[in-house]
C-alpha cells in the first residue's frame, strides 16, 4: 500500500480562508511538502501552520527564485524524490501550495513526476485572483464578459494586445515589473479601471490607484486588478 | 447601528469545501439571502444548509433565468429592497454565492445597489474553475502561460478570437451552448487539449473527452477546460 499525494490550496494568505477539506487533510497529514524560496520563507506553510498535525514529518522543496528551465527541473526532481520515499513506504503526503494548486502553482511540477506511480489529487483552494478582488470589493466579470489573467512577467507589447481582447483582466505577480504594467496601462486607456492589491486578505492588505504606487516598493504578492463594465472600482 | 452585508462565496459544490470564515459567519449570519432561479433550487443554499443558524430568517431572491436586462435589474431591485429592510434594522445580512462572489457571480448586483448606505465585505470563494481543474488534476496555468476565461454564450467568432491569444482557458455555462463550442475547438485544433467537465466536487462529478458528451445532456453547471503547455490533460 503507498500512500497518496495531495495538493493542497491553502488559500491566498487570511489562515481563516482554508477549506473544511485542507484543514482536515493537514490534521491527518504525516508529511507535509512545501516549495521554500531560496532566501525567503513559504507563505503556504505559514499560512497552514496553526492545523499542522503534532509529529508529522516535513519535506521543503528549495527552489531557485525567478529563474524557470533545468534549474527549476532539476529542484523538483530532488523534492519528488524525496516524496516518493514517503509515499513509497505507505505514508501520505501534502503538498502545500499559496492560493490554488492548479492555477499558477507549483504543483504540477511534483505531480507529473508522480502520477504515473502513486495516487494523487488535488484539493482546489481559493485564489490570490478571488482575494485582491474582495479587498476591492469589485466584480472581476459578470454575465458575458472575457475575463483574462496575465502575468506580468510578459513584455509588454504581448501585455498589450491580450488586454485589448478583454473586458477585465487580473495582472499577476507584479514585483518589479509594475511600472511596465502601468505604463500598458495608460497607453490602453484602462489606468483609470485599475486598481493595484498587495498582500490581500493579510493584515499588510492595502489597495491603491495605480498612481499611489511607488513602483521601487512592490513585493512579489501583489497584483493588477482591471474590472469589467460592472467592476466598481471608479 | 445598521447591519453589515457580505458577500459569501461557498465554493463550488462539496460543502467541505467551504472556508472556516464563511463557516463563521454563516453560524452566526441573523439573515440569509440568495438568488433562487425560477423554477430551480439554489446550490448556494444546498451548500451552504450545513451552516445555517437555528433561527436564521431568509431572502431567496427570485431571478428570472436567461435574460439580462430589465428583469433581472428589476429582480435585484426588489431584493436589494427586502435585504436593506434587515441591515436597517441592525441584523447583519450574509449573501450566499456559488463559488466566489465577484467571479461571474451576482452579489454585485445587490453590492453596487447598497454600498452606499451599508457596510459591504466580501467573503472570497473557491472557483468552478478551480473544482473543474482539481477534478482533471491538470494545472489550468504555470509560470508566463495567458490563461483567460470565456462565457459559452459569446458567439463563435468571439470565441475563436479570444482562445487565440491564450496558452489555456475555461469557458464556462456550457449547457446548450456545447456543439457550439466543440466546433470551435475543433477548428481551432484545440479539442485534444481541451476535457468537458460537469457537476465538478459533487456525487454526480463527471469528466470526459470532448468527443464523449453528449450535446442534447449537457448541464448549466459544466465547463471546457483547455489546458496549457504544462495541463497534463493529454
Amino acid at each position: 500500500m503507498t500512500g497518496t499525494l495531495r495538493g493542497l490550496g491553502v488559500g491566498p494568505g487570511d489562515p481563516e480562508l482554508i477549506t473544511l477539506k485542507a484543514v482536515r487533510l493537514l490534521r491527518a497529514a504525516p508529511v507535509v511538502a512545501y516549495p521554500l524560496p531560496e532566501a525567503g520563507e513559504s507563505l503556504a506553510r505559514a499560512i497552514a501552520a496553526p492545523y499542522l498535525a503534532a509529529g508529522r514529518r516535513e519535506i521543503p522543496i528549495p527552489i531557485p527564485i525567478g529563474t524557470g528551465g533545468a534549474p527549476l527541473e532539476a529542484a523538483y526532481d530532488r523534492g519528488a524524490e524525496a516524496v516518493a520515499g514517503e509515499l513509497e513506504a505507505g505514508r501520505d503526503v501534502v503538498f502545500l501550495c499559496e492560493g490554488d494548486p492548479l492555477f499558477y502553482g507549483s504543483f504540477v511540477y511534483l505531480s507529473e513526476r508522480l502520477a504515473g506511480r502513486f495516487p494523487v489529487e488535488t484539493v482546489p483552494g481559493v485564489t490570490s485572483v478571488a482575494a485582491c478582488a474582495a479587498a476591492l470589493g469589485a466584480a472581476l466579470a459578470v454575465r458575458d464578459e472575457v475575463f483574462v489573467v496575465l502575468p506580468a512577467t510578459l513584455d509588454a507589447a504581448r501585455l498589450a494586445a491580450r488586454l485589448g481582447g478583454a473586458d477585465a483582466a487580473a495582472i499577476l505577480k507584479v514585483g518589479r515589473h509594475f511600472a511596465k504594467v502601468r505604463g500598458v496601462l495608460e497607453r490602453a486607456g484602462l489606468a483609470g479601471r485599475a486598481r493595484y492589491v498587495e498582500h490581500a486578505t493579510l493584515p499588510a492588505e492595502r489597495v491603491l490607484a495605480l498612481d499611489k504606487v511607488d513602483p521601487a516598493a512592490v513585493p512579489y504578492f501583489s497584483m493588477v486588478l482591471v474590472g469589467g463594465r460592472r467592476g466598481g472600482t471608479t
